[in-house]
């Protein structure tokens, strides 16, 4: 079992990956500093795939479970699904000492965290990401949501988990596109931070698609430390951590446009980067050749690399309702090189919606 | 204009005591570190007196500000006014280094500090409360919170204000009941921590009852101390926080059994504090004298000391509805001396009843 240690002062955490560790997740929720009741909150897909190991295993520890099962997809995220499984906590009588268990992708992990945030001003949570996307994205960092009817992850806090666990085994039977729209995240660490990750995915592209499990274990272990590395120099995001946000200000204004529905969080951030990268080249941060090698990339393992459904201004106006628009003005992260990024908000209107052009009409062409 | 510093490391922050204190509230937010957008959140009532001044004031700095009433009382402490205040929020463009400012007593503090620990995972939040009841208890510590149909409270986090405006002068147009709503966590101040503060309240019953600014400053002062002074070495209430508490686990079981209607949260606190105070004597933790000060003192501000309503049975089950019992033990704060209390898990069922009978049926006799 390979162990991430994300530094986080009284907040850290272990993040431990391996094959089937769902044994290990029912054993931790046993330590002696909880009350032995665990609420485990899982989605329709993950129940009927997990569902009865899960009951097993944890039956034979001497641990209270209820589970709580929720549909599967975005529209979960909201207050009202939170407040059912509030409600559930509570007639469950879990205390302040107890474990809420998320077991499943984004959606479950963002919600299940931010109902532990929370609930009697905070429980122990514990994370078990079932997603490429969830382990090597939101199983570190603390980040919880659920959406606004107005905008996405518009509600939550930063919450730490007391533990995730991320076992690769259930890589195994994830669909291909979801396996592509955690790709996404895992070229992004190569572009904000490693230059060598970046190389490396190029040379493992066949092994990434055949999902060899070492292959799959080793970036997810490279993603999780680059990430925890990143969050441990700025927990709550005031500097350094915006550098995570590689791609995301135009993804996120591209999932708004097409509804939430067209594209995975994954998907849009690939298309993103890809934005970003035009941008850093017009101002001359970066050259055309490595914006073709970011985007050969993406292209190789079969996502999208532009947009439809979308235009330039819908696109461009949405940019402005992002979380990290502070004042309006957009806080860019740009591409200098592999594993090198600046941040600027000071990008001319013109060189924005040029990149933006460039994304949603070129029809893949160069 | 006096000042209580309270002391959480980057989280810390100022109680500003005085009066007509909204001008200083709105040269506030017009510090650099923040964006010039301020929400004002209060309640009906609030602004119906203060409504025209805050909008007068405001108008004079350069700050866009927006106000939004919410209903007056308890039932506003839902995820759906939450709600409400996210879509206001939003629609004023507010973003992460932008400020909400609540004004009002306890439940507009909890229910906007809700919303700023939430919103876009936390924005700057200012309180300025007008109730006695807020100014001593709930504008020191970070509590949080939004009800839920099972339980109070059961919904929130621990946020810490960018700085407190107690302004004095807003109890001059309080409801008399809620200044003794307020003077029951006032009197716990003395048992908990300082007896010679229970000796001051005892010799000043005049002067609070007829509201002299001075007496109120002293006392709201030294409140906010001691409360700072726990709540600075304990932030999460993981250990001595709980000594706040005293009084606390009866009086949510009395809110609950009379469905939050008939008391006052401050009404019901010091109705659980004689409660507390009967189960310290029954285990000769203190002698029935000082019970007997106890009682009268709260007695001489006019409040209640018993309930109607209640059954001795009923209360005893909701004890074990409330946030603090782990592991279905209750955490009892107990009075040693006027100063002084102590916690231990450790009561028989049947000292908790004569307590409550004493509370319950005395009918306000010795």
């Amino acid at each position: 079992m390979e162990k991430v240690k994300v530094e986080l002062k009284e907040n850290s955490y272990e993040i431990l990956i391996g094959e089937n560790l769902l044994e290990d997740v029912a054993k931790f929720t046993t330590l002696p500093q909880f009350t032995k009741k665990v609420l485990i909150v899982t989605d329709e897909n993950i129940f009927n795939i997990y569902g009865e190991k899960l009951r097993k295993i944890f039956s034979n520890y001497d641990t209270n479970f209820e589970m709580e099962i929720i549909p599967a997809g975005e529209t979960s995220k909201s207050l009202a699904e939170a407040e059912r499984i509030y409600t559930c906590a509570i007639e469950s009588n879990l205390d302040r000492k107890s474990i809420i268990v998320a077991v499943g992708g984004g959606v479950v992990g963002d919600l299940t965290g931010f109902v532990a945030a929370t609930y009697m001003r905070g429980v122990n949570f514990v994370q078990v990401p079932t997603t490429l996307l969830s382990q090597v994205d939101s199983s570190v960092g603390g980040k919880t949501a659920v959406n606004h009817k107005l905008g996405k992850n518009l509600i939550g806090a930063f919450y730490q988990p007391k533990a995730v666990f991320i076992d690769v085994s259930t890589l195994k039977t994830l669909p291909e596109r979801e396996i592509k729209a955690g790709l996404g995240e895992v070229v992004k660490y190569g572009i904000i931070s490693d230059a060598d990750f970046f190389s490396y995915l190029e040379k493992n592209i066949e092994g990434i698609l055949s999902r060899n499990v070492e292959v799959l274990k080793k970036i997810i272990k490279r993603a999780c430390e680059i990430k925890a590395e990143v969050v441990s120099r700025d927990e709550k995001e005031s500097g350094l951590r915006r550098i995570l946000n590689f791609g995301h200000t135009i993804a996120h204004a591209i999932e708004e446009q097409t509804g939430y529905t067209k594209y995975a969080h994954g998907e849009a951030v690939a298309i993103g980067m890809i934005g970003a990268a035009y941008i850093s080249q017009f101002l001359n941060y970066v050259d055309s050749e490595k914006v073709l090698r970011l985007k050969n990339l993406i292209e190789s393992f079969g996502m999208y690399t532009h947009c439809e459904g979308c235009s330039v201004e819908g696109v461009y106006k949405l940019l402005f309702h992002d979380k990290k628009t502070v004042a309006g003005k957009i806080n860019w992260v740009l591409m200098k090189d592999f594993g090198s990024v600046e941040i600027t908000d000071e990008v001319p209107e013109k060189v924005i919606k040029m990149a933006l052009e460039k994304i949603i009409q070129d029809n893949r062409g160069g």
